[in-house]
Order: C-alpha cells, then sequence, then structure tokens
C-alpha cells in the first residue's frame, strides 16, 4: 500500500490520458510523441543490451542521456545534490525531543536537520516502492485504486517496503494485501528511481500460485488484463506505465530483460501532470 | 558513505577471514564451505536462468529457497514481519514535537511510533546503499575504510542514496567522495537485501573516465586489484564480498549478469560475525 502520510510531501501519480510512442530516433537522442497506437508497438528493438531511451511528451524535445554523461566532477562541489524536500519540516528530534536546527554539517554537502541537544542528525533517504507485474495466460493483473492518490486508476500492487523483509517478500505482501493474490516471485524486472519525490520502485515479474484473488481495502476491483486490452489510458502512476511499456516491448522483442532507469519530472511541473517526465538513463545488464 | 548514526542500530559489516566454496549441490539446497581456494573456482555455473544459490559456512547446513517457496499467505498474518528494530527509540514526533505512542495502528500489521498530538505516524522504512563495481584492465577498484565500521578492511565505494538523486548518481556520487574517481555507470550488476538491518544494496558496473583517483577523507587507500589478488580475507562487507563473487562467476561463465538476492544474517548472530550469512533468493532477469 501507498500512504500519502508516507510520502515526500506528494505523490508520484500521474493520470496517463495519453499513450506515447517512439517518432524519432537519432544515435544521440530518442524522441517520443503522444499517440493512441497499439502499445505493443510502442517501442522499438535495440540491439545494443545497454541501450538508452527517452519518453518525453509532443510538445517538448528532451536529449537521452546516461550517468555518465553527467558533468565530469572535479570538484566537492559535484558531490551536491537539491537538500530533501522537506527538511525544514523536521523541527524536533525524534530520540530525544529537542528543537532542530538546519544546517550543513562539517563534511557533508546538504542541508541536515540536526538536534540541538544530543546532536544526533536526521538523514532522510529514499524509499523504495516494491510490487508484481503478474503474468497469468498472456494477461496481467491490475487493481483499481480505493484510495487516494489516483483513487479509481489501475496499478500493479505495489507499496513501500517494510524493515525486516526483503524486497520480494514485501511485493508479495503487498499482492497479498491489495489483490487477495498468492504469487511465487520470479525474476527481478525494474528499477525505476524517482529522484524528485524520493521514491524507487522495484519491480518483480510473478506468477499466481492459484487463481483466487480478490480486493483488499485499498482496491475497488482487481483484474486480469490481456495484453492488448491494459487500460492505458487510466493507469494510477507514471512508474506503471513505464513497468507496462517495458514489459509489452520485451514480450515483442521475444525476451523478458531487466530494467534500471530514472524517471525525472519535468522541473516545475504539477505532480498531476502525466505528460510531465521522461525516462532517462535506461540501463540494462 | 556509510554513517553509523544513519545505520539501524548496528552494521551490516562482516569481516571476510575465510572464503567460501561451494562444495555440494543437490536438486533443493546448495551448501558451501569456508576455504582458502582461487575466488575464480568459488561458483560453478547454472543452466538455469533464474537459479538460485546458498552461501553458507562450513558447519551450518541451510537450504536455499526462493520467495515463491514461503509459507502461503492464507490470512492478513501473513502480511506480518517482525517490527522494526528501534521503533521503540522514537519517542517524539519529529514535526510536532509531541510524545510518541507504540502502538498497531487500525488496517495496519506492524508496531508504529504514533505522535499523541497530532497523530502522525514516524514510519521506518529500509535504506538503499548505492555503489560502483569499477572495472579498469582486469582489475577492479577497492578503498580501505578510514572510518568505521570495518575500519582498515576493503570495500567498493558505496554509501547511502540520498534523496534527489538516481541510484547511478548516488553511486557515482560516493565514488566520487571515497576513490576521487569520475566513472561512468554502464550496467545495473546487483540488488541485494539485507532485511535484518533494513538496508539494500544497489550496485552499478562502471568504468573509470580517467586514471585520476585517490583516496577521499573516509578512505585510507584506493587501488586497482588484478582479479586473483582482490583481498577475500579483508574484505568490509558481506555484501562486497557476494558482489565480487558474483562478478567473478559471471566473468568465468563469460557474460555479466543482473542478480537480485537477499543476504540473510543467521539469527541471534553478531553483526561482526563474518560467517553468519546466507544468500537466498537469488534471481536473475
Amino acid at each position: 500500500m501507498l500512504k500519502a502520510v508516507q510520502i515526500l510531501g506528494w505523490s508520484s501519480g500521474l493520470t496517463i490520458s495519453q499513450r506515447l510512442t517512439k517518432t524519432r530516433k537519432s544515435s544521440s537522442s530518442t524522441f517520443i510523441s503522444t499517440s493512441t497506437i497499439n502499445p505493443l508497438n510502442l517501442f522499438t528493438s535495440s540491439s545494443s543490451p545497454r541501450r538508452i531511451l527517452c519518453f518525453k511528451n509532443l510538445t517538448t524535445r528532451m536529449s537521452s542521456s546516461r550517468p555518465g554523461s553527467d558533468p565530469v566532477p572535479n570538484s566537492p562541489t559535484f558531490v551536491s545534490v537539491q537538500s530533501a524536500g522537506d527538511v525544514r519540516k523536521i523541527k524536533f528530534c525524534q530520540w530525544c525531543g529537542g528543537p532542530t536546527k538546519h544546517e550543513i554539517p562539517d563534511g557533508e554537502e546538504k542541508l541536515r536537520a540536526i538536534c540541538t541537544h544530543c546532536d544526533k542528525i536526521a538523514y532522510q533517504n529514499p524509499k523504495m516502492v516494491v510490487g508484481c507485474l503478474i503474468e497469468h495466460e498472456e494477461k496481467v493483473l491490475l487493481c483499481k485504486r480505493n484510495i487516494q492518490p489516483s483513487h479509481g486508476l489501475w496499478t500493479l500492487p505495489a507499496g513501500y517496503l517494510e524493515v525486516g523483509e526483503s524486497a520480494a517478500q514485501g511485493a508479495m505482501r503487498e499482492t497479498w494485501e491489495e489483490a487477495g493474490a498468492t504469487v511465487e516471485v520470479i525474476s527481478p524486472f525494474a528499477q525505476l528511481d524517482i529522484p524528485l519525490i524520493g521514491q524507487t520502485y522495484v519491480i518483480f515479474l510473478a506468477k499466481l500460485k492459484n487463481l483466487n484473488f480478490a480486493p483488499g481495502p485499498e482496491s475497488l476491483e482487481c483484474r486480469l488484463f490481456a495484453l492488448d486490452e491494459i487500460p492505458f489510458d487510466s493507469l494510477a502512476f507514471s512508474s506503471i506505465y513505464v513497468t507496462l511499456n517495458l514489459y509489452l516491448e520485451d514480450l515483442k522483442n521475444g525476451k523478458l530483460k531487466f530494467h534500471y532507469g530514472t524517471i525525472n519530472k519535468r522541473p516545475g511541473s504539477s505532480p498531476s501532470d502525466i505528460r510531465a517526465f521522461t525516462l532517462d538513463y535506461h540501463l540494462q545488464p
């Protein structure tokens, strides 16, 4: 489950109302535009095992890139990244109750909340969202959300990883909670980072152990969708949209692979702007 | 960098003083014993793309397993996992300063710290440790730690992912901080969960952009090691030990792959007990 209170300020939810398809490709960048074509045609295959893709909407050109093409670090300023969005909201020490100050500690680069009594630092780190892409007789299992954000939209069963469980265990737990389904995890499928909101999606391919499934409290409905009936126009999150498209592309190419990528929101865009993201640094083993 | 204060109680540090090698394999389990043989012989190849390996020490037999072989969930009790180790140490709300109570909220399964004033829940989630396995002319770059835990032992450059960066960016940042090296991330190599301490290692294969590297403040020394000279007897963490062994195995088999796995500490063992882990749920795309 995804609890709004646990999210760093807001959700990654994107209401997908338009479809994306690749329209132009060059050696250095890939351009993608909105369309309503068959999802199985969303991607073209690549001969490179370490290829790069870039999602974008029709109106904005954006080059794909990979981590190695970032500015070369030549000084400690390289290590600076933007401060966590809500570090200033941490006003008290959760261990001793003392008030915090907000400073960059010696030897660090980022603004932190530091207790003025016990000197402990309240670090903030990205959270992992773990889930399952469940295959069953050329169909996939989706859940219609009964909670905000993205109430009424479709998603893969997924939620925050808890301390004490592995990612695979967490993905199975979330699948049980949201879809009442007992699954076997087959293999890792995707890691998709969303830096702006401090989330990383880890999605596993899985299969049903039996055909018993039913919506949990956080789902309105759970349903197996044929591949050409996946409701791309009403998916809950950009991460799910990307995952399902990569899955269809892999099927089209005859081989399921592992995908690493970064979903970057367009600067200044609204969290609900479904077209405001690119898939960067798409890497594969 | 790995800051002790950021760790959930204690570190995953394992001082590797003995080598592991597979000694027996059956259809349902794999047994591994301590040895001092060539690291390139640590593993045998597997014909299955979704194989399972299990590390263990000589004295304790332990079957390998995969997520799907866990007890079948047939009630909400399935979703229970052990409470976060230090939830009771959260005594105050970091947002309003109110004292917390420790209860299982309605609709949840785990003990949480809940503010008695504003009702907010202080969720605790696993942290991602990101790093680089840097290849250069059949050598790999390692850093000798200048900080605790595992001071004086060798590791890959790695540290906690920060909010605002992708895993690949974080891995490059840590490599710059700890080894002064500018690298290009090539591909994802491993995700290794350590549930007991709430950490997930995400390791990328990378290459040097140039030969300039030097130890940062947290490193005593940085050095390129030939593959048969990797100091397996003085590695800092079990996760690094596993990563390097999987790398050598892949090289031996002629193909670098992506590895997902869970490093489980043996129940009741000390954090410093280097032999007290198994690699479970080893899955590949």
